[in-house]
């Protein structure tokens, strides 16, 4: 091991717990500052280069052989001959035991006897992190395993080399699990700091070695795959954002089938893709079974047996294994390329084959089209051809308001959906009952429901939650005011009461009860007549720091001059006794006398509000007061009154409910998107026990003849009482106000205001986990739904900035997850600010 | 061991590969014709006894301790000094090593040292099936392990005595995995073969225990949770139908939080409950990072390590781990009663909570309402209150019509859920792309879409895919005939083309395209006006094994007496040229020119028709040939033709699409329910490029402005994905006919005609997935949707037979999925056929 006696120690520094190793070299490796600031690093940029296969090396259980396995595939990549020279980086994240243990170590020394002999190869290996008992026996034990970097066969240059960098990120001296390592000397990574540290080094070794011949990297993990990392998140948690797709080592040994075929799933279940599996052969067939098993989709590869002499230099195994290593490289190549050829080419093909909703084709050029390869938490990772890198991606359009879990509650999610899919795939509802659809229901009454509700009907969407309610509302009337009874020839003519810019969904019968717009014309429904009597709603907004009022004209000039410092004031129940509360009343007083006809006539037969926000209409602030005193009025004339909380509900507004916001009750309401954490679709109408009685009779024909088939279907209802019960957990939902039912403000109310008083902003609302903007526009032709204004913040934010937003016409929104942590979401307002600058 | 001295051998018989073994004795051990006759029960009808509580003994890899657990939990449970006695079942379905190793006698030897010398106890062990090997070996080393039942303190009666009854099901002599010995011993068992012994022995044991004390069973697995059995199927697949809930053995070594976590994800996966997890203490403080990551809902137990000398008895072992298993049992206690306490609470509060949909909710008492513990396959197992039991029920109504999934690809599903969940929860999709969309959208135009359809429109149910539909069609209408250049004030009245008796959804604008009905007056839906121009279809139907052609008076009485021997001939493409076709033609041009207006008047500006099978509407078989006629001559006319393949598609009708059953092609069609195999709610509407173009404009305006929040949501997709392969998989799916698109013969023609002679058969229809039959009303009253004339058959199909039906109206149907066997279907239509007698 002539290499060995070679190597140098530069330079080494303490930090707070553990030493930092720091070196210089002609290929620049990192100092301690660097590593110090790579710890630091903005963690919404994180960014993986795609221009080099980069993989993980799994093991299904520790002591399986995951080092040589790496190192086999090293030695398959550097051996001598080939034309083209290789660059190797072999990342050891973790790594206990040390200096006693050290794979880095294993891999360069045996890398070195394997290939150095016979090629010019430069070899290196460096810690960068060591806990004070491994750093204080690495000296006591003069057993140094670091290097600069060191040239085999000199005589060759760096361009026209192969070479192998070995990295270990956090070292401990105890050979136990990570976790408790960590536990026991300190020091240790942060999740967040772990991978920042990783990703810098895959990034800066693909920029320093992509150029001079084909560059590879090998992340091998401690133990197995849920085994802990030093925080205690489990490895394949914590090594998920970056999702590099992996080599699974599996147990050829009694028993091993099914530790295999259980990490595979453990992977799986997380969302990584296993390319290969490699076992050792210890003569059970362990592979042919595990290759049926997995439907042959997975390769399965047999390694001989290694040799238990410890005195063994392993060079006859290594022989024996480097036909099936070359296998497995170029494998891991194939996949590699196929996997980048598939994203590059999936702009074209989408644009191609698919009929994006609401997308004008014409205007979304190819280049434009966003390839999401996965999202961990709140971000997407995002692949981008042109840099050649995943990078990551704050879901600020919250996947059109959807959105919730962070990377914890996802995982839980995809856990419980998976036991529901396992348990039910899907069965059928009415007239049955299963656990997940009656605890939903549960939780539902508990929580949106409380003190109102008493029934719960679980359809698919927002848009047929909305159906359903109007068929609620409509018969419940038809019932209250005797129009079945006594019906006669001539049908009445029910309309319903609501407010001019709310959205209740794309079907037809959704859509009659909004106000005529763009979407609702001739040529995007014909069948569209506007089943409404629509009224202008008064709105807040905050505009150079003061939260102001917004009436429409009609109301009179009184109220023009309202303003509050705090938006808490708008929502102030004393506002009841006010004279704006009087001019709100009589003006809706005469809307529905006058609407009121009889018998054949027009009838208002229902009330059908967002609650507080009126999202799709430009996430517009309705003042609470006029919605109050609207629901207060048609409960006294018996007018049933839905609230649509599809995108109000569950928490979207910083309570689980917005009728909690408003101060009143409804007799119907709707929820969906948030409702299953952002998963599925799946909607619930919940209703009070009167509604429900308007359809019980003798007859099966006075039942609700309404249905989907996949009505409470168990998957939904698993991933809502998952959701449900998560987000109001304060032991896992930080952002809950202790003892209450609120969340804690996520939008740092001075950067909000201070984007408030920026001269090209309009207004700004901000409330629970929606923060927007109206861009000021200087004509008419920038405003509303096809306006273009908002394009170019929209572009920096996405490519600059690494925020995914989706503007509506000129308003600009940044929508966060209930459980998003207060500093990401200044972190996205400065962005705001910088861009608006 | 005394016990073992008193053992004998009663009785032994040869039977085709292996040995039986058969016991008398007091308590009527199972001799071989009793074991034999288990072997061939009706694999329809499997039910578990809920009575007492039973569990699985999982191990998260081999050589846990799993046997060691099992006697600790029937130690605790047989201790002396109980008030009430205890019968414990331990049945080790599948032993490898065999007569060397014997778990089952492992149990009965401890038990017997540690429980039997202060205490009364009945003590049995036998083993029910062995290999000619292992028999010889046992025969060889004079090592039986059988018992008749052996008397501990013989003083004692039955009566009062506790209990513990060892059954090994299957052994062979290898000491390796299952699947390998049973290769190269013989012999073994199906899994049907080994669930339905499993079954009768949990059964028989109930009956034969449950009176005089406490009863409990153990099910000990072999190796790891996804171990091999016999057949090579995984532990965790093959009992996965009875669906015991287990408690976990983990590994408290270095590496054993990972394993554990892995089996217990496995277990997860596949809708598996893990009561509890008991793992050795190694000194890593296992347990309290397992119980961290399980959020503490599964408790960990830790015992302490077993002694590694082989002499040592454990008896220390066992008293310092007596109180640990007390414990374990006290809550898995606690564990059976929450369970069975809910499962009893079920059905009042789903009557109390619940909205379900097309349900009068006073027609279903609580003890009519069925409660749904979980689905195998084709399979649900049902908790049925009155008997004490889950009770395995064949899905004849197929959850909806949207089941397709046997067991494997149910497992298979869940997988691929849990990777998208794991991968991308939900991820916005219009102007981006993801890989499970896409490929949905690739695969649908290379199957149902191949030949005609260009563009994939991706929604959440069959409702919406027909509103999406409707507004393409109008919108193609609009354009083509110069409706929207040319508009004026006046809009025109478009109606679409449609068949009374289709159905297309429950939203509005799915209403306007279905004829009046129950479903669309005032009462249901105030806003429903019928938008289409109907017309009345000529069906097929089998009546006394003839398919007669049933036409509408209006077309005249030339076709009234044309009939067929089979039903082939229904579809002949022949039929194009008869007669009929030109009657069929006449008839459609006149409605079409009729109906057609000028602007502002009525026009036909679409056709829309669930191709072949009108199913809500009956399950009506229209004849292909007046379909294919009224397809070509709107085209003819400029007319969009929809296809609602919605309950048609995706092989329920044996072919992939409908339209190939029909022979011509739409321009736009809706693709739903078996579309993800049964799992979660996603729609597709599929166009032409003509219909895509037709909302290429400048403007964003012109873009199809309709979605829904989940579009595209990759968990649906990659259901899709995985079931759209499958199905036409040859090596997945034994029903298709090698070298076709086509499925073979799912309902055996000779039963089918059978049933439609039958004099209470008023006709029959059988295509595909599909077996449905009217009963015969002498009155009006029981026809229709509210007819209650079926009731009887389907209570009968229910609660004696295993088939989970439900009627519409006076039609009873059995649809299974494009995988079901051909034999389960003829085992449904004889039990018919015994209903209807």
């Amino acid at each position: 091991m002539l290499l060995l006696a070679l190597w140098r120690r530069l330079g080494r520094r303490s930090s707070a717990a553990g030493h930092v190793r720091c070196f210089s070299s002609a290929q620049a490796l990192p100092s301690a500052e660097d590593f110090a600031a790579r710890r630091r690093e903005d963690a919404l940029l994180g960014e993986i280069d795609a221009r080099y296969p980069a993989f993980m090396v799994w093991g299904c259980n520790t002591d399986v052989g995951k080092t040589l396995v790496s190192t086999g595939m090293a030695a398959a990549l550097l051996s001598p001959g080939k034309s083209q020279k290789s660059h190797v980086l072999y990342v050891k994240p973790v790594q206990t035991g040390f200096p006693d243990d050290s794979d880095a170590r294993s891999v360069t020394q045996r890398i070195d006897s394997l290939v150095g002999r016979s090629e010019s190869i430069f070899l290196s290996n460096r810690t960068m992190w060591l806990s004070d008992e491994a750093s204080k026996k690495a000296a006591l034990t003069k057993r140094s395993t670091d290097s600069s970097g060191s040239w085999k066969n000199s005589a060759n240059s760096v361009k026209s080399s192969s070479s192998l960098t070995c990295e270990t990120l956090w070292s401990w001296c105890a050979a136990v699990s990570p976790h408790l390592a960590a536990q026991q000397e300190g020091g240790g990574a942060s999740d967040d700091e772990l991978r920042k540290v990783l990703r810098s080094s895959l990034w800066e070794f693909g920029a320093g070695a992509s150029q001079t011949g084909r560059s590879w990297a090998f992340v091998e993990t401690a133990g197995g795959v849920a085994s802990p990392a030093p925080s205690g998140t489990l490895q394949c948690d914590l090594y998920r954002p970056l999702r590099l797709p992996g080599i699974l080592v599996g147990d050829g040994r009694l028993g091993g089938i099914s530790t295999t075929l259980a990490a595979y799933e453990s992977l799986l279940l997380r969302g990584y893709e296993t390319i290969c599996i490699v076992i050792q052969d210890m003569g059970l067939g362990n592979n042919q079974h595990l290759s049926k098993q997995l439907h042959n989709r997975v390769p399965v590869f047999v390694i001989p047996a290694v040799p238990k002499n410890p005195g063994d230099d392993l060079a006859g195994w290594f022989h024996d294994t480097s036909s099936t290593f070359v296998q497995v490289v170029s494998l891991l190549e194939d996949a590699y390329h196929k996997r980048i050829q598939r994203l590059r080419e999936m702009p074209k093909k989408a644009s191609e084959l698919l009929w994006w909703p609401f997308t004008q084709h014409r205007l979304v050029p190819e280049e434009n089209v966003t390839v999401i390869d996965s999202r961990s938490g709140e971000f997407f990772s995002v692949y981008e051809n042109k840099h050649g890198r995943f990078a990551q991606q704050f879901d600020a359009c919250a996947s059109w308001w959807t959105q919730g879990p962070d990377a914890s509650l996802q995982h839980e999610l995809a856990k419980q959906i998976a036991y529901a899919a396992g348990r039910y795939g899907h069965v059928m509802f009415p007239e049955n009952v299963h656990e997940p659809g009656l605890r939903c229901a549960e939780l539902l009454l508990q929580g949106v429901g409380r003190g109102w509700a008493h029934r719960v009907y679980i359809s698919d969407n927002g848009s047929t939650a909305t159906e359903i309610a109007l068929k609620m509302a409509l018969r419940k009337y038809a019932v209250d005011h005797g129009f079945l009874t006594n019906q006669g020839d001539k049908k009445p003519d029910f309309k319903v009461l609501a407010l001019r810019g709310s959205y209740h969904g794309d079907t037809l019968g959704a859509m009659e009860a909004q106000a005529p717009s763009p979407y609702t014309g001739f040529s995007q429904q014909p069948w569209y007549s506007g089943r409404g009597v629509f009224l202008d709603p008064p709105t807040v907004c905050c505009q150079n720091r003061k939260w102001q009022l917004r009436v429409p004209e009609r109301y009179g000039t009184i109220a023009t001059e309202l303003a509050w410092d705090a938006r808490e004031d708008v929502f102030a129940l004393g506002r009841d006794n006010t004279e704006l509360a009087k001019i709100y009343s009589s003006a809706i007083e005469k809307e529905i006398m006058s609407s009121q006809g009889s018998l054949g006539g027009q009838t208002i037969a229902g009330l059908i509000i967002e609650p507080i926000i009126h999202a799709a209409g430009g996430m517009e602030l309705v003042d609470p007061l006029f919605q109050r005193i609207l629901t207060q009025q048609c409960k006294c004339h018996k007018i049933p009154v839905i609230f649509d909380e599809v995108f109000t509900g569950c928490w979207r507004l910083g309570a689980e409910s917005a009728w909690e916001l408003l101060g009143c009750k409804p007799d119907i309401a709707c929820y969906a998107k948030l409702l299953t954490g952002g998963t599925v679709p799946l909607a619930a109408t919940l209703a009070t026990q009167d509604i429900f009685q308007a359809f019980e009779g003798a007859s099966k024909l006075d039942a609700l003849l309404h249905g989907h088939s996949y009505t409470a279907h168990p998957v939904g209802c698993s991933a809502a009482v998952t959701a449900l019960e998560w987000f109001k957990d304060p032991s896992k939902n930080p952002n809950l106000l202790p003892g209450t039912s609120r969340l804690q403000e996520q939008w740092d109310p001075e950067l909000v205001a201070e984007i408030s008083s920026r001269s090209s902003v309009e207004r700004v609302i901000s409330l629970g986990t929606l923060m927007a903007l109206e861009l000021r526009s200087t004509s008419s032709s920038q405003k509303g739904y096809s306006s273009l204004l908002s394009s170019g913040v929209v572009k920096e934010l996405r490519q600059e900035l690494g925020i995914y937003t989706r503007p509506l016409g000129n308003v600009v929104y940044f929508m966060c997850g209930p459980l998003t942590k207060p500093s990401v979401c200044s972190s996205l307002l400065r962005r705001m600010l910088k861009v608006l600058e």
